[in-house]
């Protein structure tokens, strides 16, 4: 029998740290070896001037939810999980979302049957929680942690999801005592209702005031006191798609004092700029997502966060919101800056945007791309070493890049079931052409090679984050600013 | 007819930048002359080798509230005022508490009744706002602004008194229409509750667990948001009590950006540390206030604020909780962190600890102490240049101070009706010889001679605040960080 | 015999801390009242509606000094202040330069006698030391000083002035010992060698270079290191003409940490910009000067730096090199950036651009303004409570301000010898309409009224500096970082 | 023909970013495959519940230089590389000091004769540059930099090496032409002078104040000045031995803005303090080096530069200046600062020394300590892939380590040539327990098994640097402070 059942030759091996010429050899769907020259497989595939890296996580994607200012996403675990594939991702963490009055149990039970027919890559769920009562926390918590969700996200902004801090810090006490993560959306909730009245009163409700809406401020204001929580829980965290330069400084603050704060981002902040809001009619709605994208000026910001180690995860936020569809349009109602579902699509198109402007402009290495795309979504949320690098006894989830293919976008050139891309017409150099999920090859050629459900759920075990400083117990004082 | 009716005659005069060798010629209360030689009056004041300082304003006094942890303090108009004036003071601002269901009005009318027939200096109220409902901003508000009440405190801590976000912003919304100035409490009580239950499943009440029951995020975190509060409703802000470098920091990171937010600090964060909470038995009681003082070496950081600016104003927080009293004791129930009344008093010794260990130390110049004792407050709150200045036209409240009396604090010295002092013992060198309000030396020689009732409400006018970068309309962007 | 023989009735007496409406009584060129309705005085001066402010304090002018790249200034001790009084200035500290191998006590009798017959208000030197010599430190520094010549300027650029770290700290410990200040030109001289010589080998030698050709590092380097060395040798420091944001968070760096670093900008670096040397022919060289202006958005800096006190002073550096002269033109050789010789003028103009661009745009206060125009100068180079301030006992030195009078700037509205102005064409409200000196008005209705030779010479005591953080002997501690 | 000649079978591979079960396979001194389960080889290494991690290179190690102070290092590459081999290194990068008149070839091929000979693991040279005349940078660097010596040392301190700005820029000017790295040893050599004739004239030269000697400001000066002059000549840059905050503040700063600026730190920053300079006798002597060791509060410092990545390398900077020895004694002259020469030795303990409190207390993790301890340098410094990890193709370089070792520090554990050791009587816990260099066991249970000469000259290739920000080509405004 051979050892291994397919070897990728010829490729340039990239992973968080390294890059080499090496062969990956595979077999029954796991990394065997890399190695100089390996041979004895029946399949070889030919990498040959190609970049072979860990299959993409996207680790933050609105899949299958329930409806958001009356609108519901037209994306499910088949059509979400196939335009991943072919953009480069072998893993999704979507999320369950809970429901008040709805026990999580039910909410996982829910959303695991959403995707165990349609998934064609391996998928976890973050459980967004919105009910925080002692039964919740004690009772409930600790056994979907048992079912492998062991991450949670939490609402600063919306009605109906918000916590106010006192449920944020039970959460995090939770989150702490049973080895959670915990995910937090930081924008105040009572700012924006604030200035979306001043708004109001001033007539300002067009679509080319949506910035105004939730300026600066509004973010890092919830991202100090998310950290503030955080220490004082003495939980770490992760603030997700983290937009502007206010915020992204208070993280860095937190960095600086090594303490266990995480930071995403996601390419609407690098790619959207508040002036595409001055666009004419509905086209605004677009770009519209929240936090809102910034001044382009402020993308060089999300760069150097990039660039300097900020911001260890990029994600799509995967937001399915059509301009018409039968589940709700984007854009029924009047184009008014609090009518409009926020949130764009970008789940097929989240890597190349980075490799080509990032990668390929010189603005990062390689291996800051492969972290940000992979490796730290799978040390953080305890998905490592199987997920998220190339090494013996991971499993086999790979993506081959052409670092010099060029194409320009297109929607049709894309698989999930939207009718529009904000990146319609950006020419990218750099796409991924092959995406191998535990060995086999489910997306080539344009062609889309994988069975719907052969995607498995990711039952991840407590205490899995594996990234960031760690930390002598009981050092940490707080009355320290050191 | 002479000019003047009284001349303080040889002594050096101080104001907020100035040092300077001159006489100042009084006549009916009010400054006439500053000059050289001035000859003319029927009375002379001999200040040779004495300075001559405007008598100092304590903007942050508790006088005659309503029990707080089910005691009241023991001060009330008459002895709070001649404790004051003992201190060096000419004006105090003491608060007028709203209890919910009150109407602004009835409470102004409560605190004037309780000042009227006492008071020996003069005096203002800040409005302690519990109550943000649409009718009291709309009405009341401005009508009590009309009183001449134009400065509001607001809460973050203690239920009861604690507003929330959506609240501050539309108390901060209605000061910036009516003119008024804002002042926080800035702590999280969502964080300190969190704690507390903490501590209490920890089993760690004891009192020398206090400092740790509110640590530096706490207070940190609240100042932030207070600071984003004010950005986004536009209007200045003062932090009262800022007890510790990391908030210290946060105002600075506003005040960098020429942000209007001021910073007011007490003696109660340069002299006492957390480990007196060490002290055996009830002794820590002494020290116990809110936000809790801090490890020694933070105060150096305190002094830095007020060296570098960051700290416009120094204030008592003066809380006559006595140990033992018939209006409910201090240290009745038992040592435990939660049920100790917080609080110190010091309105008489505020100014000679900060002459003594600040000026005569080297550590701050005449000009600086000038500016922390009185003028800033004046500025900040609409009694400039009536109050806050030895300047022609101003009243006539002074402060003569001899540089090089040296003096040991015993509690016997003091005026107010308290049963302790945390800063006996201490023994300091510059203490204020003779106080003079409106013309008239009210204290001098060890000697009381103001008439109950003499002090007189300082009515203000909206808009008053003198301090601070004056903005170009329109001009700041909240999105820009610069 | 009247009190006074002068009385300036009716204005609004701005000092650096104080807006008031007083009269001032002045005998015998002294300041010997403020205060309210005085009377007694032959003379009546009408200052209604008026701001009486310190007369000005331009405390950095090139009057009358040796050639530099050949061409001489054009303006001399007349003429300079002559320009300087009709633009509301007071006092003016021009530069001694020493010449290597001469006594500094014969370039200060140089100076002296060039000033004597001419200057018609009254003046001070700085000493330009390029020589530190341990006899120059040893004998002829301390003779100098003796002289009242307590302020030195070291040079980091220019070959000739330019000194070394170990030149710059004798001379620095030897001003700690004497009590004087020293004021340093920070820009690396090593540092433009090799970027002239990059510009010269790459082609880019043209005007539009210019700013290039000193980028920002090169002044924040010499700044940084300044600031070290003062640190080192223990000794108060001012950065003269700051020009840019990197430099000035150096010095805000040592300012919070209460380091007695001082910081002087001018206003080429409010109101000229990098993009003025686009401009075709020799018209950039009216803008050239060193450090070099920066891009447009660097304004907003400078002006925050004023705006947060990180400048106390703001003055001219004003540089007399005419495009046409007899004593060699500022554009006679080929329009090359390292053959212009470097300075623009900016005598008369200076307090006119800032209070119209700074006060009356809101940008800062009246107080502030004083501060920058005069009363930090004076208190820094140990003129104050002689000048700098409206104070019994201080010289009668004043402007009256008219903040609504509004002119646009021709070339011959000005006074100095010049034959271009680099703000010619700009509109601006608020001017001085009388200039008053010790008590003689010298310039009003547009008429020069004073005599040649009146100013006098201010000598210094040691010791003088008045401003910034007194330190506690032997607290700073260099190892910490705080 | 097996596949393999060794397998290290059962261990846990560590690299840069991976923590993986893996076995090694090995074949002519090179990793063949990464894998799991491998067999057929002739050797195994039995490396179960040890830790398999790349060899460490010491990237700062003075082995048979001239005297300095009169001393000579007692080590030669024999005894050198046999204590580095002990420590768990495979690969040192050493000094080749040019002496001023000889040429760079000469002096390369006298390190290069040193060596041969002598050395058990494999080496490579940074050049220290004393001399920047445009012959030597004109011909003699490219030509040197063509032998593969590829990283070039300068000095700010020590008469006879220091480089004025100058110097500094046009051999950074160089380097960058030639894609050679730049090592600056940062402080200040004027300032030392300044500070050294004070302490003598105050009669404080005993050893207790050896600190004084260059407090933190001179190494935080000449840092800035580093950063900055990097800048200008757009050159990456590394500090080596950064002792203290204020340094390393100065590093983040630029790190922060994506510049390419490298941080080194050693033990002795992290160990050793200035209170060690109070002990009695010549007992300072052993903890002597330059920049001095700081207080003991600055370590933590130290430890939070590692943590957040300001230092990506680790080194040992050993010196063997012996108490006794023929070659001068450390301790020979009197026990003066000025007169005892600096450095200690750390090269077999480095690595030791940072495990034990590093990983195993909890403050860093496994794959920052193989970053620090070996990838990075290798990164830095050209000699990646071949060294510093664990991946095919490259060296079979590696350390196996028992995390659990328990061994208290004694002088005659360690193979260096010294007579004390600054870390006597330390306890440590985790060892290296074998090194094998290319594949070759060249140290184990204690044993030294090497052929001295086995080891080889690492002749790189420029612009070899691998680490730090990529940077799209002219992009960088110098003028930008963001």
């Amino acid at each position: 029998m051979s050892r291994f059942d397919t070897i990728i030759k010829g490729g340039t091996v990239v992973t968080a740290s390294e890059v080499i010429e090496a062969d990956v050899g595979i077999k029954n769907g796991r990394i065997l070896d890399l190695g100089v020259d390996l041979s004895g497989a029946d399949r070889l595939i030919d990498a040959g001037g190609k970049f072979v890296l860990p299959g993409g996580i996207d680790s933050h994607v609105h899949i299958d939810e329930p409806p958001f200012y009356g609108v519901r996403g037209v994306d499910d675990f088949l059509s979400g999980t196939v335009s991943a594939a072919c953009g480069g991702n072998t893993t999704m963490i979507s999320f369950a979302e809970q429901v008040r009055g709805r026990s999580l149990q039910s909410v996982f039970e829910e959303y695991s049957a959403k995707a165990r027919d349609k998934a064609v890559i391996d998928y976890a769920f973050h459980m967004i929680l919105c009910d925080t009562s002692d039964e919740m926390l004690s009772t409930e918590f600790p056994a979907i942690v048992d079912q492998g969700v062991t991450s949670f996200k939490l609402y600063m902004r919306y009605e109906g999801l918000a916590l106010d801090d006192s449920q944020v810090l039970a959460a995090m006490d939770k989150a702490r005592e049973c080895g959670a993560m915990i995910l937090v959306h930081a924008e105040n909730d009572h700012c924006i209702h604030f200035i979306q009245n001043r708004l109001e009163r001033e007539g300002k409700t067009a679509l080319r005031h949506f910035s105004e809406s939730a300026p600066q401020p509004v973010e890092r204001e919830a991202t100090h006191r998310t950290i503030a929580l955080a220490e004082i829980a003495d939980t770490p965290v992760l603030l997700v798609h983290v937009s502007a330069q206010q915020a992204m400084e208070q993280i860095k603050w937190a960095q600086d004092r090594a303490m266990p704060v995480f930071g995403e981002t996601c390419p609407q902040y690098l790619f959207i700029a508040a002036e595409d809001f001055d666009k004419p009619g509905w086209e605004p709605a677009k770009f519209l997502c929240t936090p809102p994208p910034r001044a382009g000026s402020n993308q060089a910001h999300i760069w150097r966060g990039i660039q300097t180690g900020v911001f260890q995860v990029l994600s799509s936020d995967h937001c399915a919101f059509r301009f018409e569809s039968s589940e709700g349009k984007k854009v029924a109602d009047e184009p008014h800056i609090s009518k409009v579902p926020p949130g764009v699509p970008g789940i097929e198109l989240r890597l190349p945007l980075v490799f080509s402007e990032g990668v390929n402009k010189g603005r990062i290495d390689l291996n800051r791309f492969v972290q940000i795309a992979s490796t730290n979504a799978a040390k953080i949320y305890g998905l490592y070493p199987k997920k998220g690098s190339i090494t013996p006894g991971a499993d086999a989830d790979i993506a081959i890049w052409d670092p010099e293919l060029t194409r320009t976008v297109t929607l049709d050139m894309l698989h999930d079931n939207m009718d529009f891309s904000p990146y319609e017409g950006m020419t990218l150099t750099g796409w991924p052409i092959r995406t191998i999920s535990r060995g086999e090859t489910i997306w080539c050629d344009g062609k889309v090679t994988a069975e719907p459900g052969r995607g498995r759920y990711l039952r991840r075990q407590p205490g899995g984050n594996r990234l960031g400083p760690p930390q002598a117990g009981g050092e940490r004082d707080l009355n320290s600013a050191a």
